[in-house]
């Protein structure tokens, strides 16, 4: 098995952080999307869509998307459960990781890939040119962001954490959303005080740090 | 259980697809959002995010999200699996869901609300106003189409269908997506021959009418 990484990007510390609660070590390879390297043919063998991370298994099968590769360790790493235990549990968790990924981590990756000059031509994930960042973007995902920020302090002014009382994917997602936020001076709003605790929270665990 | 649904929207149409392949019938309620009737009193006790679906459970939780809803009923109701059975099956589905979601529905639904009057205002779901459109993404949103229809014709060369030999949540996100798509008149490319094979062969099953 082998995991393709690449440690400053965001979607694959998701991967990671999920790995890291799991225990589960898995050998991993650096593809510099920095350098362009996810459109190398090698790694197009891998995953023809030029994206990161990817799983690939012993059979050669390789799995794109975080989520699905977190799908993939639940199922054979099932303790301690990240996606939920019984039916309710699993669908409101899907429910908050979607949220924390469409109007979170979206929004966040919204306003950086329209703002970073390095994509001034590849303003959207896996592509090699012809599209150009739009400009309104930025201040929208910036605007996005802080519609999330208060949906999320609502949700954590009851539970500690994002889906409720355990800590699970969702809580992945949101954190790594912020977190990139932050690159583009994104900040939690000063009386989102429950976002402030929850994220505090979560940075002490040693995954945040995989 | 309440099923609160709008039968000319994409995505509850998602989860009607997915209860009629189970066979599931459950009381459903319409939320009509060309009126707004999803930012009303009433609706918002139910879901706070103003968008449909919401699957309302006996005990009162409220399950947002069509993806979360499908996975309560794939927990409730296994037979037949539409999420995967194994491992690596259900990471290959979660994969192909999530590519037919983010890079097919979301650009369908990218065109759509920068393209349509009634939304002037309101450029994503769930917001009352304030969110005004660009029409440059009704192009890029297209473009993201475009790139999509070539991806899943290289994938539907080999499988009969998206995630491979069976049908799966997969198949209902990307037809939907192109469904959707339709209304700004997004065409399958004349040259995806696979794509258009497999279109019409959804077409054809019980469920696409749901």
């Amino acid at each position: 098995m082998k995991f393709y990484d690449f440690s400053p990007a965001p979607n694959p510390k998701r991967v990671r952080m999920f790995m890291a609660e799991k225990g589960i070590e898995v050998p991993s390879v650096q593809v510099n999307t920095r350098e362009q390297e996810q459109f190398s043919d090698d790694y197009k063998a891998v995953n023809p869509h030029g994206v990161v991370p990817t799983l690939e298994l012993d059979d050669g099968t390789c799995i794109g998307e975080s989520v699905a590769i977190c799908r993939y360790f639940e199922e054979t790493h099932p303790e301690p459960p990240l996606m939920g235990r019984d039916a309710k549990d699993k669908a409101v968790v899907e429910m908050w990781n979607r949220r924390s990924e469409i109007e979170g981590f979206l929004s966040a990756a919204e306003a950086f890939r329209n703002a970073m000059p390095v994509f001034a031509d590849r303003a959207l994930p896996g592509v090699t040119g012809d599209v150009p960042q739009i400009p309104a973007l930025v201040e929208r995902g910036k605007k996005s962001m802080d519609r999330f920020f208060r949906k999320l302090d609502a949700q954590l002014a009851d539970n500690q954490f994002v889906a409720g009382d355990a800590f699970s994917i969702a809580d992945i997602t949101a954190y790594v959303a912020i977190d990139f936020g932050g690159r583009v001076d994104i900040a939690i709003p000063e009386d989102c005080k429950n976002v402030a605790r929850w994220f505090a929270q979560i940075s002490e665990r040693p995954s945040a740090s995989a």
